[in-house]
């Protein structure tokens, strides 16, 4: 069996450095909470602890950090998810990982996966264009895993893209309702979303 | 076995009449397109064909508007789903007519559906306050099918809420995903998920 993963593994930062994606968080947050429409650049420095001057060091403007908070959500698919499921040669362990891997960093960090899924209407077209295209490239690297599951005669009798969007809808929607001050443990959501993830979609 | 529900099964329409839910039905599609700030009166208008004096007959303005779109989306989850799922005595096949209902309801109506989880932020706080009840009101319906369920020894190891939640996000993520042009025929979204959705819950 795989090692289970870390709770409260640290998030790797993009390029721009920590300072800079702890701004992208607490902006997340806020922007979570308030709607994108309803943040104002004031309300983000002062949650970051900056001055309306200083928050300008790290972006351009509102629609410029939307961008940002999105490309650190992706970049957190890529570097959290894709790239050591990647790793793992058995299908049935690599899906297992991803969904792992998925649930955790929805419970660890919902401010910014709420704006990548919520907020792409306020994006430019071509922000839209880039995130889009790093969405799709998840979505087809589950798919290939459940690709190759099947060849090995291991998943139901499913459409692959209809099950990659089913397992994914299933992920993506414990950013609407988990609380992390709720009842359950965050290993437990990530156990029982692991047995309702391999179950929906393995024989 | 349940009777496979009839595609393009007419939806009930609310008390204001088949005119009003044609008028909502127009309106969520736009909304969904364009989203709810960028929609305006004389679009919706113009896609209901009435003119701009006319759509006031229907509603009082925009923010009216959504909140009977939503409420039009909820009368369908309560007539649609929920009132023929109770009347089933057995819990498995009560969950299994659920998910039937409820895939097939989103995928014939994605508009209103859509609407419903994508624009709560605009409505006002009263209105809110009904919408979420009455979405409470179905997510209870489904964890007490879940418990039943576990009660009876058939539920994997999960907790009903998480459970629950589960599921609603595998089937909400269709409104998503889902396009009428698409490869995969309705029928088969529809029994797909039920072979997911019941996999993943029941033992």
């Amino acid at each position: 069996m795989q090692r289970p993963i870390k709770l409260r593994e640290p998030i790797p930062a993009s390029g721009k450095g920590k300072r800079a994606s702890n701004v992208y968080r607490e902006a997340a947050e806020i922007m979570c909470h308030k709607g994108y429409e309803a943040t104002s650049m004031n309300d983000i420095a002062e949650a970051a602890g900056l001055t309306k001057a200083g928050i300008y060091h790290y972006i351009r403007g509102k629609e410029d950090l939307l961008f940002e908070i999105m490309m650190y959500a992706m970049d957190n698919v890529d570097n959290g998810i894709i790239a050591p499921a990647r790793e793992i040669p058995d299908a049935e362990q690599r899906l297992r990982t991803i969904i792992e891997r998925h649930t955790m960093n929805l419970i660890e960090g919902v401010g910014a996966v709420t704006v990548v899924l919520e907020e792409m209407a306020s994006l430019t077209p071509a922000h839209r264009k880039t995130i889009t295209a790093r969405k799709r490239t998840y979505f087809e690297f589950i798919r290939e895993t459940l690709n190759h599951l099947k060849s090995e005669g291991k998943l139901r009798d499913l459409d692959s893209n209809v099950a990659a969007f089913g397992l994914l809808g299933m992920m993506v929607w414990i950013s609407r309702w988990y609380r992390r001050d709720g009842r359950v443990p965050p290993e437990q959501v990530m156990r029982e979303y692991v047995e309702m993830g391999m179950n929906a979609v393995l024989k």
